[in-house]
């Protein structure tokens, strides 16, 4: 069976992720907004560290409603977008379409269940550095690892077709059975990182050479273990320990949510702060530290878009 | 009896102090370091909202030994000098010399009592507009009342003395039985105010107009009413409302820490944070929203003065 993929969002995730898939053969179609004139007419550029290519001929639509139902929808909107869902995926969705959202932060399947009532949802995270470099021109950067597990999925063994169709086209591809486990564990690295980043206007490199801001950072991954396991996922405080050691070894990196503070692009603040703080607090356990820093983000968010 | 002073440190806080002493006929004896020609020559040149006035002829010093010993030694250094309080003290002090901190944060009567064994200590706050324009050149933009209060002096009634060459001087003084509670105060605007507007390079009126991040002051300000009252000063919470309140009517407002990070000055983190939360932690309290900001501004300086 081959599985026809639509990828919503077609930027710096979206555009690796269904390029690579059409490279490989896949049957893609992709859904852009200001470059679709540009894809339509000249193919999606992927500058990859795995080797460039284009997709050309390409499924490029500008609208949902003109795109055929898709079997996998990959959701590679930032979760700014989220609010957009119902309208840009009803459309798309058959009986039996699978939802997958390959986007950071908590809550995001709770939120596209609720907008999308009856849809099959998977949740994915991305391991990857890669980012739009121009109109229809995405430069992959490093790594690309995803991860996906079911969240509402009524046949979870589809996600090991889609993962084949990952894994043949030369994505890194594994499937976890505990997708809270996997959101919490990378919120473990995005919550001080993301943000801190932003407010200290700074590079994980200079944030991890200062005794102070780093042992900061080390604090909020703590706040954010102890948050998980009062959230009923048993994450061990040694997770953040081995995420602080492979970070100081990394090259310096902006995270996403620096980048989007650079291009004046709205910051996922409720799904990678808001969310988890709201989710403990139900679970009666206050994140004191990344509170902080959440209503940082707001102030320079609001700022950044005034 | 006429009272002999010494200012150490004649900048905003010390030319304005010490200026206005002088102005009345007062005994003063001012300490300079880079201004010290100027002062010589010109006079001190204090533009006040009261009345611009010039000090000259004027007792003007760059080096503590060719002072004269002073009854009352007033300290305007900020707190990140005052290691240097034994060397540029010792030399003018006799038996019965009162020394008069006025510097913001705690536990500075501690570390001078410290440096200066034996010596007789009061502290002083200063609630006032005031800035160093130029050598020798201070700028008086508003307020200028000071509240002091006996550390370990043996007859505190000398400060009745003081007060009445300040209030006669033209500055508002008033004396308080109760120096820690008036320390713990002033913390309550200080610590959120002075560091939230270097990390989120803002003014207090922008801080006051978002919602996230005046919520954010005002938790600070309960965080350290809560710290006071664990270290046996009994402030209320309402006492922080009021502070807000106080603070949404001011004109757009850069505290000091502010100016200090804006001209590459060390700024006062010991003493108005780190200070604070080691007193409230020895007493069983953490001050976790204020350790993040703490935390951020060692970043902020360590960036700064490199």
């Amino acid at each position: 069976m081959n599985l026809r993929y639509a990828v919503i969002g077609t930027g710096a995730l979206g555009g690796f992720y269904g390029g690579m898939l059409a490279k490989n053969g896949q049957d893609v179609h992709f859904l852009l907004n200001s470059d679709y004139q540009q894809v339509r007419d000249l193919g999606l550029r992927v500058d990859s560290v795995t080797g460039d290519f284009v997709v050309k001929p390409i499924h490029a639509y500008s609208n949902a409603s003109a795109m055929p139902k898709a079997d996998v929808v990959l959701v590679c909107l930032k979760t700014t977008n989220n609010h957009l869902l119902k309208e840009l995926l009803s459309p798309i969705m058959h009986e039996d379409t699978i939802v997958v959202l390959i986007q950071n932060g908590l809550g995001v399947e709770q939120q596209a269940a609720a907008s999308l009532p009856g849809a099959q949802i998977a949740g994915a995270l991305a391991f990857i550095c890669s980012s739009k470099v121009g109109p229809g021109h995405i430069h992959h950067l490093d790594l690309g690892k995803l991860t996906i597990g079911s969240f509402n999925l009524k046949q979870p063994e589809v996600l090991q077709q889609i993962r084949f169709d990952f894994n043949d086209a030369g994505v890194p591809c594994q499937l976890t059975d505990d997708l809270a486990m996997a959101r919490w564990q990378k919120l473990v690295w995005n919550v001080p990182f993301n943000g801190l980043t932003v407010v200290l206007n700074a590079t994980t490199d200079q944030i991890m050479a200062n005794e102070e801001s780093s042992k900061l950072a080390h604090e909020m991954m703590y706040e954010v273990v102890d948050a998980a396991n009062a959230s009923g996922v048993p994450l061990k405080r040694d997770f953040a320990d081995k995420m602080m050691a492979v970070t100081a070894k990394m090259t310096p990196y902006a995270p996403s949510m620096k980048l989007d503070y650079e291009h004046k692009r709205p910051m996922e603040i409720d799904a990678i702060y808001s969310q988890p703080i709201a989710e403990a607090l139900k679970c009666g356990f206050k994140m004191s530290k990344v509170e902080v820093l959440e209503k940082q983000l707001h102030f320079y968010n609001a700022m950044n878009l005034q």
